[in-house]
């Protein structure tokens, strides 16, 4: 793609949008939040510089389009029969997502953006709130089975087998591995059973009965 | 203090020291990590720039050294008589850290720094590990009470406790109140007593019997 025909606006405006995003994962990946600049995701995308600035205003509106680009896609939730397993699953995951040597530094990336800069912090939010509704049947499926009270929140228990991972890569600096998803699922599994996780009642709410 | 006599080395090193950290966390309270500069530190303190830069290195260097002061600090270990009590205590406290007026850019900031910048990590992480430390005898009481496994991990019950706290406060961007902090701690203490949050295993590590 030449520069002058990603710069046209209109039809091919998917495909520009496509390429910035890859360059900007790329580009992630090679430097982190820090080293992100315009002038190089314009160049691996073969974008004009002045579209990018156009359309996306700076490195923030870069971050904050991949993160909603990534919203989006498929993720795999896990079903293995019990709610232990299948947070165990999901941390591990978490853990993947960020040690991995390819998808880690973008991860990491993400979070360093949304720490700087409020653009980048509400694609973020936006993010983790999907992730956490789409994690959500791991709990309503050990509610079924009879493994959690009925008004259990699903939210709070995913939020609750994977905050000790991010605590442990950016709060207090701490190793995260297979160990410590395990450790992390298997306590938001213990407090979901001992019944701590509930939605909270809403103050004043209605009953069914009214 | 004249920034002349302030920058003599030798026997004012320790009120120049805590011009410098009082200087520095007054910034922080009023323009957060990103707006704290050497120049405004060294104006406020009444220090001589070139002082601040010789000893400090920088604004990273400046945020180290106002946490490590803050490692060395007092702070109160709640005795409620029972670890969700002593859990819940904890946690409100994390919760009123980062929300109260005065303290609450300052502790952000601190966190911002440290996502930003590895001196500034490094001394939060140090920060950290002595909180967890200091917060360890809420678990050997409850320990000594019978209300916990002998081998619980202390550590990773605070952890447990005062993730999801800073998962929403910079990761999701959700809000913290008391009932967050306490359906935090009550989570931490359900899994605790559950059993799941105990030291691990050493691998190959001897027994008392040989």
């Amino acid at each position: 793609m030449s520069p002058e025909r990603a710069a046209r606006p209109g039809g091919r405006s998917a495909r520009v949008r496509a390429a910035v995003r890859a360059a900007t994962l790329a580009e992630l990946a090679e430097k982190g939040y820090q080293g992100l600049t315009v002038e190089a995701v314009a160049e691996r995308s073969a974008v004009h510089k002045t579209t990018v600035y156009r359309r996306w205003g700076g490195v923030e509106g870069l971050i904050a389009d991949a993160l909603e680009l990534a919203s989006g896609e498929p993720w795999p939730v896990p079903d293995t029969g019990d709610l232990t397993g299948d947070l165990r699953a999901l941390a591990r995951e978490v853990v993947r997502g960020f040690t991995d040597p390819e998808t880690g530094p973008i991860a990491r990336a993400f979070v360093s953006a949304a720490v700087q800069d409020p653009a980048a912090a509400r694609a973020l939010h936006a993010f983790l709130a999907a992730r956490h509704e789409q994690s959500a049947p791991v709990v309503r499926r050990a509610v079924a089975r009879g493994e959690l009270p009925a008004d259990t929140d699903a939210a709070e228990v995913v939020r609750t087998a994977v905050a000790p991972l991010y605590y442990r890569l950016f709060v207090s600096g701490e190793p995260v591995d297979t160990a410590t998803a395990d450790r992390a699922a298997d306590a938001a599994a213990a407090a979901a059973r001992a019944g701590v996780l509930r939605a909270p009642a809403e103050p004043g709410g209605h009953t069914p009965a009214g």
